[in-house]
């Protein structure tokens, strides 16, 4: 299995510095004494392009030969991958081919053809999606990125880790939320790296709980019909993800949606920070299970703020 | 006069160093494109209490002696400064009285009252807030701690200028909103304390440009009736503080009201940060006079944060 190495990521932190944010990390008084731990957010919603997600693309796309950077790049995410994809590649200049599913929203299609990508549509199916876009690596040479099961996605994810422990040296525990598994696995790795004593915990809604179920039975669940507002987390994890998960000893906290609304409002009324509700899953799961980080020092990953302040869940 | 001077700036930032957070400061490659130059946002919207106002509130609440402490704090403010001052008392353990006119909108008089201060209310006009504020000082030997025309508080909104410039060593000149006008006062004395070659800029809504007004014509202009969004710059700016605007030659730039809204919506989309639309103020100034800063650092203060999400002005 193509893993990512912990010296992968400290490479990755090194490329990707010239076009990544250091993201900022915020505490509240509050929060921390309603959950009885010293809590530091990593606040990925404020990367550029709103979430972690440009880490891994920027790794990706700067890891590219020359030669295959001018034939571009593809992915198909109508999401956080897409545009954090399309900006990473108009920071190289390159073409960034983006298979979006009729239906998407139109706010992140936008988006994404504001960063410069190809739009490419296709009906709204996996098969659909992974057709469209193995049609385009074969026509155009472009290399494919795929949102999380891709080494150098995942290293990329890994990145924010050695930020988190520089901004807070005492950070012991580390908590994330889990959907493909992109993030969580480069985390685990990087965290590791870094220091093996550190506890790892992933958040997972309980209408997509694939990576609970998964690492509970010992082995990765099969496709299931998610059920949560956490847009983000609907994705099966990956493989490789599932298993880096699994060396690492990671525990996934399930949390329902309206303790994941909860926490999106605790966040505005406390750190002035508007998340997406996958982000807000952390905070949901430390409210939920304090007993679990009874006075340790943990780093929570916002992972991204991209939601329609038009339209917020309450 | 009593204006602070760099010294107690330096004092502030170390007594308040225990309470206030060092808020982080956000960059975005597309608004430094729009404008021309090197822009770096400092988020005091991220501030305790979701604005700068804790600054000041706080080195004012820890400046009294234990015997003035016991005796608590008095202001006249249903806005931001209010809600500070009753945080900074609760860091002190002491008593905050904080005088609301009638018709103060719920949501901030309820903050102020989880903030654990005693609410009084009276009419709404400036002479019956001064009465009820000076009867409870008659009354109950609590420190009188004024929203801006106070040195105290002057001096701990400049503490943001060192934690500013510390962030980012190349910023040679700094904007404010101007409203009573403590924050810009205090950093105007801490910025040139530290470098007087610093370029200063306020930023005023058309529609409470009395700043602007006073500078223009040398002195301090009558009160006036403000029409505007930007309801945390209503105010008539400071004897002191036009005083300090004047010896340190900020410049006023004037935005109308639709500049603000476009401006909040551009700090949204581009930073992922919600902030009032007094904060809004800096940027529109920046987008409507490039020329003035071409190709310069600038630190753009972001005041606060503290809107309704479920009521924005869009």
């Amino acid at each position: 299995m193509n893993l990512p190495t912990f010296a992968h990521i400290r490479d990755a932190a090194v490329r990707i510095a010239p076009y990544a944010r250091v993201t900022p990390v915020l505490r509240s008084e509050r929060i921390d004494a309603l959950v009885g731990a010293h809590i530091v957010f990593k606040c990925e919603n404020l990367q550029r392009g709103g979430a972690f997600k440009f880490r891994g693309a920027a790794n990706a796309v700067w890891s590219l030969s020359d030669e295959d950077a001018a034939r571009g790049v593809v992915t198909h995410s109508s999401g956080n991958h897409g545009n954090a994809l399309a900006i990473a590649a108009q920071t190289r200049g390159i073409t960034a081919h983006v298979v979006v599913p009729e239906g998407a929203v139109k706010a992140k299609v936008d988006a994404i053809v504001a960063a410069g990508a190809t739009v490419h549509r296709c009906a709204p199916t996996t098969a659909a999606r992974e057709a469209k876009a193995a049609e385009l690596v074969a026509s155009t040479g472009a290399t494919l990125v795929h949102p999380y099961a891709d080494p150098r996605v995942m290293a990329g994810q890994g990145t924010l880790v050695p930020e988190l422990l520089a901004q807070d040296r005492r950070i012991d525990t580390i908590l994330f939320p889990v959907g493909g598994g992109g993030l969580a696995s480069g985390c685990s790795i990087a965290a590791h790296g870094m220091n093996p004593a550190i506890m790892l915990f992933g958040a997972e809604p309980e209408g997509a709980d694939d990576a609970a179920r998964s690492l509970e039975a010992g082995q990765r669940v099969g496709p299931f019909t998610p059920d949560t507002i956490c847009d983000g987390l609907r994705t099966l994890i990956g493989e490789p993800n599932f298993h880096v998960l699994r060396e690492h000893g990671v525990t996934v906290l399930r949390v329902s949606d309206a303790e994941v609304i909860a926490a999106m409002r605790l966040l505005w009324s406390e750190l002035r920070v508007v998340v997406e509700p996958s982000s807000a899953t952390v905070l949901a799961a430390l409210l939920r299970n304090p007993e679990r980080v009874a006075g340790r020092h943990v780093g929570a990953v916002l992972t991204g703020g991209n939601v329609d302040l038009d339209d917020l869940p309450w």
